[in-house]
């Protein structure tokens, strides 16, 4: 893997953040118990929730976060050199999301991948990206993002029927995208890449998600089309997070000790709580999470979170960013360091 | 790019092939226009043709084309360091169906990525294959695939009612996977990529396909799954391969008279014959074309292209394998040579 350094990060959010009594409302569930056994606050959504329609694509969030980062590196589209997207959510199967970003950009005869991927693919995407940089493609652009909101049944009659397992699911998930500029050189970096790892861990594990597609031929309204194992993703999550901070530390050659910010996994305010402190930073590690005002945004969160990060780290400090695919179970997680 | 070799290529077709007379007899279509127009013969489904129950997923046939491409090879899955996987119709939309392979073949702690991409799939998967291969990871596994046949309504009463561009899908389009073994070194190669294109050209250019896909929230009954334009299809496929083709053979330095094979894009055996002409090889340029016996199986055809190819080429005899992605124009394409 050559050099890679972040010269930015851009984010979208769409509409204005969503409350838990707004949530509740519109859903039929009481707010006090997604204080207390959640965590969530507040999230986003791409549609207009009072009426049920779109508002935003994904690819207008992811659009709309690439520009911000190009802006904020002083970057040209015309050099950009590569377009890796990181999704769970395409706004179809077929053109990619990535594409449609590419046209909107305006960029052209470039590569454009489109990772089919859960939580862990803002990782995946940092990966492939930092291994297309070479000498003719200095500079590309990395993005993640999902609308969870296409797995949300609002335009059915909510008024009483809707199952604990649709209510949670509401109450988890939110809308966003996220964007970086890599470069292979230095010059104007905010932080260089130190270690990465993206791994399966899937062997004979037991499934935390699944999620289904239907298309032409039956749109087979017998079978959910989302379903989470939340048991699985409690037990797995916590355990993946602790494995791939050690295999990073390790890698990067830093003490636990001198690890100066931790990015963990985000599926919940409470859920969070339970993962950082089974990972085990030392007490001067400070954490950044954005769950509790974002949700869960899936394929955007490491971005918001590291758009927090580069606010507030000082040069010469380090990171540690960490993110689990709960369905079939891969880790990922990067450090980086503050460039001086 | 790291030097990159082809150690042995693997497929998979579902099932027996299905004739124009068997296709015709279900669909209630006329076999002499199929012959004539199309110039398709046969295709395989993943399905029982008779009674419309699926028989194959897609993680079935890409673990078979898998299993057969490291037998070939004679590499362990315990040596493979990657796993790269095209497809348009993946099984879920999470997990992954790369995941679900990796899991098959017994895979663990190792990279894998999926893409989502049309016919081009092939070659972005072998680009990002050649990225990953480095000192640490020096085999990996690049597939692509697609159940083509998730998008044709079997399961709808279909004994009048059809609409040609209905018809057209059943008769251009098959079920397939293919998977070659990647590796740093010569040693035991079949093939030695010596250039690659892979880069979005739909710049501003009117969409050719649009596959939409339905979850939880929504099935949307009165909206299409798949719609397809066949007529910039037919305008524009021809030109991005001509220019794909030009860019090869500058790129590898070979003029297009040493050109030994060529691998051209395949919607039908008709509009091969049509591309192929537009591409101009020289007259002594080989072709190999395999639409007319599986349809178009979009993400597997380059790999059904490769296996007939090393059963031929010569050392030191060169090939360029073309595909086009379709939706928002992707044109790839790669050179390859037969190692002494």
């Amino acid at each position: 893997m050559a050099q890679t350094h972040i010269l930015s990060i851009g984010t979208a959010l769409p509409g204005p953040p969503i409350d838990n009594p707004a949530l509740c409302k519109r859903i039929g569930a009481q707010p006090e118990w997604i204080d207390l056994f959640v965590g969530t606050r507040t999230r986003h959504f791409s549609v207009d929730f009072e009426t049920g329609e779109q508002t935003h694509t994904l690819a207008d969030l992811a659009a709309s976060a690439a520009r911000q980062a190009l802006t904020r590196a002083d970057v040209d589209p015309g050099e950009v050199g590569f377009l890796v997207l990181g999704t769970a959510t395409p706004d179809y199967l077929m053109p990619t999301t990535a594409n449609l970003v590419a046209d909107t950009l305006g960029l052209n005869q470039i590569p454009t991948f489109q990772l089919q991927s859960g939580c862990s693919g803002a990782i995946a995407a940092f990966e492939v990206g930092a291994r297309m940089l070479d000498e003719d493609r200095r500079i590309g652009l990395v993005l993640g993002g999902d609308r969870c909101f296409k797995h949300l049944p609002l335009d059915r009659d909510t008024s009483s029927a809707m199952s604990p397992s649709e209510l949670i699911n509401f109450v988890l998930f939110g809308d966003g995208a996220g964007a970086a500029v890599l470069s292979l050189d230095p010059d104007g970096a905010q932080l260089q890449i130190t270690s990465l790892i993206n791994q399966f861990r899937g062997l004979g594990r037991e499934r935390g998600q699944l999620v289904n597609w239907f298309g032409t031929a039956d749109r087979h309204l017998d079978l959910p089309g989302l379903q989470e194992d939340y048991k699985a993703i409690e037990k797995w999550v916590p355990e993946l997070s602790k494995e791939v901070l050690s295999a990073l530390l390790q890698t990067a050659g830093v003490a636990r000790e001198d690890l100066d910010f931790l990015l963990p996994p985000q599926l919940s305010g409470r859920m969070t709580e339970r993962i950082v402190q089974h990972m085990g930073p030392a007490a001067n590690c400070k954490e950044i999470s954005v769950v509790a005002d974002t949700g869960n945004t899936s394929n955007a969160l490491p971005f918001l979170q590291l758009d927090e990060l580069v606010q507030t780290i000082r040069p010469g400090e380090n990171a540690a960013v960490v993110a689990i695919e709960s369905s079939k179970w891969i880790e990922g997680g990067m450090m980086v360091e503050a460039v001086a």
